[in-house]
């Protein structure tokens, strides 16, 4: 089978035409918003629509379909007689190695963290039990609202081994990670951590706290950290803001 | 600083009342949404209000908020005079093994292809560029709706290397991965893969062919896969419904 345009399919007036066009707006759609998040536009400024309207050899309406989705998505905003502007700025999180969100978005801006809780607390049984300990055990539990360059990224609860984390919370947890803290407090490093990785809708209380709209997408990630060749000492519960964070690997096939 | 409760809230009567019971909600709805997506309730059936507000030490009311959470998630469903029902299945997908679809999800139910599109098309400048090849080159495009026992789970836009892919045109794509319709052809094994993993919202189109409600939170992959050893062949934007796929990694500090 032989297709002659960049999108295999023919915006027909017949009755599928629709459906082709929506199709067609969204392979566009989903190339130029990997290039928006990427920031392959260095000055800001999307081609015209006659310009991608060539290169995906597709209809301006299908182009047009396209970056309405990108807009609607908040990617981009089209200024009548400028263009398209690029208006998101996504921080790119590394999945390969544990890092620290200061230690990672470094040359992004300062990361500053609300402290919203921070104390001793008995572990609830299905917290104690990641932890290899009693339901009821002392546990250190520490929220945090973090904030990159002043905007809310993402709202973190953790809970610390309580060796661990008792040391830390004379520690300045405004202006640290606390993997930092956690190295500099024991002396020994973190090693291996196991992660899940969803997508759900921001519910009313995780929508303020982030002043993200309700039902934004958001990326929830459970993280639980062991000390190097050792012992669960951190397990984190994160809920990142989706238009504010990508998230990338490098995977291998054996 | 000592705190008596599970969550370091007290819910008091004063202004903040309201606004702590949320946080104490929350917390609890972290927790439980991850036993109920990693299948810790094997019969199904949460702990009734009394005994999960036992186990948090939180009053019935930051139960129920949190339990109204996981049921506007569409994770739970509660059932009057029998509890709360998980009504949620997410399939578990590894980032750290570079694997197809089918090979991942055997144990969970078939997984079929629905071939929306398959054919030659000359590339997009900035899909030639992910292939080292110059704008305008031929790749092979093939779009297809993915389902997991007869359920809509992602939709998938690949590019594959002329050579690689046009020889799978002939090939049963509705029943194959194409990583392994790729190694059987090739006679070559696969080897690393870059992926970016992003939340976004449900674009009505995507909306539509994945049958999820508009807006809802997908898990948006951008994924370039290499030979062993190899050039890039084969580029792939999907979008998983989030409701339906968790994804899962292990990570090192160093």
């Amino acid at each position: 089978m032989t297709l002659t345009s960049p999108l295999p399919y023919t915006e027909t007036a017949g009755p599928c035409g629709a459906r082709r066009r929506a199709d067609r707006a969204h392979t566009i759609a989903e190339i130029l918003r990997r290039q928006v998040v990427a920031g392959a536009f260095p000055d800001g400024v999307l081609p015209d629509e006659l310009t991608l309207a060539a290169e995906y050899a597709a209809s301006r309406n299908a182009v047009r379909q396209a970056l309405d989705a990108l807009r609607a998505e908040g990617l981009v905003d089209r200024v009548p007689g400028t263009g398209t502007l690029v208006t998101a700025a996504k921080y790119p999180h590394g999945l390969n190695r544990l890092c620290g969100l200061a230690e990672t978005l470094r040359e992004h801006g300062p990361v500053t963290n609300e402290v919203r809780a921070a104390g001793a607390v008995p572990a609830p049984a299905a917290v104690a039990r990641r932890f290899g300990l009693p339901a009821g055990s002392d546990l250190v539990y520490v929220e945090r609202l973090r904030r990159v360059g002043g905007l809310p990224l993402s709202l973190d609860l953790t809970y610390l081994a309580p060796d661990i984390g008792t040391p830390l919370l004379g520690e300045d947890l405004v202006n640290n990670d606390l993997f930092a803290l956690i190295e500099r407090s024991t002396g020994r490093r973190l090693g291996v951590a196991e992660l899940t990785v969803e997508a759900v809708s921001a519910d009313p209380h995780t929508a303020a706290v982030l002043q993200a709209p309700m039902g934004a997408a958001l990326l929830a990630v459970e993280r639980l950290s062991h000390l190097d060749g050792g012992r669960p000492v951190d397990l984190e519960f994160i809920r990142f803001r989706g238009d504010r964070l990508t998230m990338t690997a490098r995977t291998h096939r054996s």
